[in-house]
């Protein structure tokens, strides 16, 4: 049997925001490595091995499902919404670069809904103009590199999708963000906090940032930070095309 | 019969990226409205109207899918990709204000994968790490608009996903967003040109930013520019975790 290793997307909770692709992995697969939430997303079935892991362990989790792949098992690792945002794609590649006697491993990365996408679309559309999106959770990147980002994308008036911005490794970087993003002139811009996107427990909250607090964010939030244009029709947010 | 009106993501191309949510509202639908190619994708059966209409037509094309859902049909306008990434989620929304005697019809955005997403998949993981999406082909946007975050994204070290990068309406946008990212300093980043990803058409190039080429992109191609730290290994173009 040939080894492979796919990274799959399950998208933000629904399973019907899960691509047919995906789908097909996930049946043909017979290992599946992941954070232990998103691996227990996957239906169990006999012959497939289930590695759950804590999702502190990205780079030991990405090395350990090239090895399985090295051995002629067809691994799939699994990442919530889009595997190549702020998820496990890039921790296989790492890997796979510190271990030049698995480059020949067929990879194959099978995208996804990224939570961005799902809660922009609950809210209506504020990703419909230029955008950026930052990972408030990454302890690998110093807060310096953060707040200028936050500052700059405040100055090109993109609209600021915000990941993790409550982590457990960073709980209190949401709350220097508003604080920068106040400060870099964004008080009356309309902020997002969607929760739980697609799943039973979603809430999708809008008001001004003015008056955004950071414990409306917890672990399971996505924030998006409107642009200076960002419009509210009814229960609608969105992005006119215009650019202001 | 209660009408409603459906925004649809039909992702980049290949039929296994639509959502089953997708696919069940297309099913039920009784019109379909989009640009041609995408409204070609959707299987025709009897009973079901294909509203089909040029690219320029986003205002005239929404205001018309509006008009059929209060008269009781169940609508579904169809983007490409993600309809709330510069697709028609906006333009539905900016018709809605426009015409208050609707503004209790039903409305739905579903999501889809998007470009940016499906490009960065097939070369690797080019996102991992903070990013922008900037839409080149806008035409009401002015072009000083552009330049100013094309050189605010750069200071930021985004990687960075131009949309439309040589559309009909502004094809000489391209050339000048690839001066200007030399100027600001891009001329060692890694830069992607996907086109036509995920059909059979599809190819990837990968080459350093400073022997690009406008040519090198079409009105098919998504263009992904790494950040500063954006690395290749064997065939794959990824973004480490790690801010440099």
């Amino acid at each position: 049997m040939t080894g492979m290793l796919t990274i799959a997307g399950l998208g933000p909770g629904d399973e019907a925001l899960v691509t047919p692709e995906v789908s097909a992995a996930l049946a043909e697969a017979t290992d599946i490595f992941g954070y232990g939430p998103y691996v227990a997303r996957v239906p169990a079935r006999e012959g497939l091995v289930l590695h759950a892991s804590d999702n502190r362990q990205e780079l030991q989790r990405a090395t350990e499902a090239l090895r399985l792949a090295a051995a002629g098992r067809r691994v799939v690792v699994v990442s919530s919404g889009d595997p190549g945002v702020f998820a496990m794609a890039s921790a296989v590649f790492e890997a796979l670069e510190a271990a030049p006697q698995w480059q020949d491993i067929p990879i194959r990365v099978l995208p996804g809904v990224t939570a961005m996408l799902a809660a922009a679309a609950r809210a209506g559309a504020p990703l419909g103009h230029d955008f950026c999106a930052i990972n408030l959770s990454d302890n690998l990147k110093p807060w310096p590199v953060i707040e200028k980002r936050l500052r700059l994308a405040a100055e090109a008036d993109f609209a600021i999708a915000l990941y993790n911005p409550r982590s457990a490794s960073r709980p209190e970087g949401f709350e220097r963000a508003l604080e920068i993003l106040k400060d870099a002139g964004c008080v009356n811009r309309i902020i997002i906090f969607a929760h739980a996107v697609t799943t039973p427990e979603e809430r999708i909250d809008t008001l001004a940032l003015r008056d955004a607090r950071p414990e409306m964010a917890d672990m399971r939030t996505l924030v998006i930070v409107g642009n200076s244009s960002t419009r509210r029709i009814g229960r609608w947010i969105y992005a006119p095309r215009r650019a202001s």
